[in-house]
């Protein structure tokens, strides 16, 4: 269901300026559960990992549980060695102080530059402010806490049922697509008021971030510091069944495929966010295909200049290792086929409308590879002027 | 040794307008041996290949030998079924008839846009003037009539000696990196006076391509007519042993490098050719993280902001999917180490060093994995708003 909701019982939420970022930003956010609760996480694959994030893995390996989730933005205390894992340390033992907890309850996430130790000061000075200002209704102060160069906040919700009872999901996440590692990019939090063992939290956390977050891109590139967990207060439903678990999975994706679109709309001169499906013989090669079409410069740059250009999408497809016979190959973008059986299918009318399809600030582009009707996607954006003037300019 | 040279001993050259462009510039070239040579092609590895590509690597694998090129600009004839086809068969037996030769010693490369036609009988009206006006001293228009989007024509030449005997080498090559796939992006035409037999020949060109142009990379896209050719018109230094054969090579691998670097130069906006330079434990390993830094939409948006972002040079190898530890990586722009044991290295003197560095027309970046010495490395371009806008704006 799409009722909007801003709370999930169990939780309180705040977000304040503490100085880390210079323009007296919101840079600082904290989640709190009302008692330890089920947790689940999961983490950039980069090799490069920030200290936080090396923390955070750790203590959800040793506890399995956690109660606090603090996140500071303005800094992503990556690359910054002993100091920097010591500085992680004691903003998370403030924290725990402050809060009556063990350290290791506390899951620290950090987003901005990196090379730069945090400035943990300005944390501990800020501890008491920040847990004062905790509030059941402060999601909307979170969710401004935690952006970097985000347009605007990114929040998701959805409550489902199932035998008569009723679950529900607030998810809060940062990001412009994958397109600032020197950003820190990807931070999640998604709260739930069901209740369910970590190992089950664990397997559809992932399960869902590989079927929406991981098919977003806008770069290609991930980043030191990508985080999304998941909580259960586990006060609501309780998920003792496949059907309960069905529906608690097809909320979570929708949740999920939403915070990846806004994380697409939010890319840096990005007008479009862009699905590319592609069917094959396997989900793999499917998935193999979209990816070399959805990270190909020369095809997002034609999105950008909104140019039905079948040629960029077909060469891609042909260079991504998958077998295929491009005689039997098939694209359509929206409803129109403009490429059919190797030739191009586009007369005068097709391209026109194909033109105004990309003109939509959200469509899709199918791949037909001729070889079988496996399907994946990919969402990407369109790679315009301010992507490149953003990504030279900025830094630090 | 670097003389330059501009004809090969056995070869005779034309360029000239034949109308295929609309601009009555030159999109017509012919190379002719004065007998059948032995001959080699590296062709394109995208599943999408275009009719000429077809036509040539078929001829090329049944006789080991031609005598003719033949290459036309402003159309690709990729995506044109059966009429491409066609097309390009017609194409070349009437140049193989206009030269009293075999049309199976014809190997004809088109380049520009594609999903059209090729207008052959254009080139049978041209094909007496075409013939008519070659000339030992033709390079520079067979040079120019190749050309699409690129700035400036392409070529690099290297005599050598060995024995007291003396060999020459002449390339000529369109492209602007791999940046036009639906340009058709590269080719490349080799001569040189030696005498070896085919198979050398192909052997020697594919292990160079590898160790040059395969390591080119504006954006990692790859075309439907990618062809590069290795004609030895037989009538100088016979490769008959293992110097020889090396000083050859070496001569090789200065040709292909050149014209790879004026490739990457001539990308749209580029400012810079910056190789990236990985040390690993395997040159394997190396490639791959080269590959990863080189591709990188933010490397190389921070290579045109002229900006030493060690950030996103990490951020990029640790997601190549190669074992090292961050902690005792090194990176290097030009002389300046600006990462060290997983820590900026970087005083505000360096900083100014390194920036002074990245304005060069030319430089390198070293990353040392600290995991071995084996190296490889990429030629890269920086990404700037000029290849948004051409590549945007450009179709047909």
């Amino acid at each position: 269901m799409s009722e909007k909701i801003t709370k999930i019982r169990g939780f309180r939420f705040a977000g304040i300026a503490s100085g880390i970022k210079k323009n007296s930003k919101k840079d600082l956010g904290l989640i709190v559960a009302d008692r330890p609760v089920n947790a689940a996480g999961v983490f950039t694959r980069n090799l490069v990992r920030a200290a936080p994030v090396e923390v955070s893995s750790e203590r959800l390996k040793a506890h399995k549980k956690a109660q606090a989730l603090l996140v500071n933005s303005g800094n992503a205390n990556a690359c910054t060695g002993q100091a920097g894992m010591d500085a992680t340390l004691r903003s998370s033992e403030a924290i725990a102080r402050a809060l009556g907890i063990e350290p290791g309850l506390v899951l620290p996430s950090s987003t901005g530059v990196i090379g730069v130790v945090l400035p943990v000061e300005k944390i501990v000075d800020s501890t008491e402010r920040l847990v004062g200002s905790l509030s059941e209704d402060g999601a909307m102060e979170f969710a401004e806490a935690i952006l970097t160069t985000d347009r605007f906040p990114k929040t998701a919700s959805e409550t489902f049922k199932a035998r008569r009872e009723e679950g529900a999901i607030l998810g809060i996440a940062k990001g412009a697509g994958m397109i600032h590692p020197d950003m820190a990019t990807t931070l999640g939090f998604i709260l739930t008021d069901v209740s369910a063992p970590s190992s089950y939290l664990r397997a559809a956390l992932r399960r869902t971030v590989d079927k929406t977050l991981n098919r977003v891109s806008v770069d290609g590139d991930t980043s030191t510091n990508d985080s999304f967990y998941l909580l259960a207060s586990g006060v609501g439903m309780k998920l003792d069944d496949d059907l309960k678990k069905r529906r608690f999975e097809e909320a979570l994706f929708k949740v999920l495929l939403s915070l990846g679109e806004q994380m697409v709309s939010d890319g840096e001169g990005a007008e479009h966010a862009v699905t590319i499906r592609v069917f094959a013989d396997t989900e793999k090669n499917a998935k193999r295909v979209a990816h070399a079409i959805g990270t190909s410069l020369l095809v997002k740059t034609a999105l950008f200049g909104k140019d039905p250009n079948w040629g960029r999408i077909i060469a891609a497809a042909g260079r991504a290792g998958v077998r295929f016979d491009p005689a039997r190959a098939e694209i359509r973008i929206g409803d129109d086929r403009v490429f059919h059986r190797g030739l191009p299918a586009m007369d005068e009318e097709t391209e026109a409308r194909a033109a105004a399809t990309m003109r939509l600030p959200k469509y899709e582009i199918q791949v037909r590879l001729g070889t079988g009707r496996e399907e994946s996607f990919i969402i990407t954006s369109d790679l315009g002027p301010g992507y490149v003037s953003v990504n030279a300019d900025y830094r630090s």
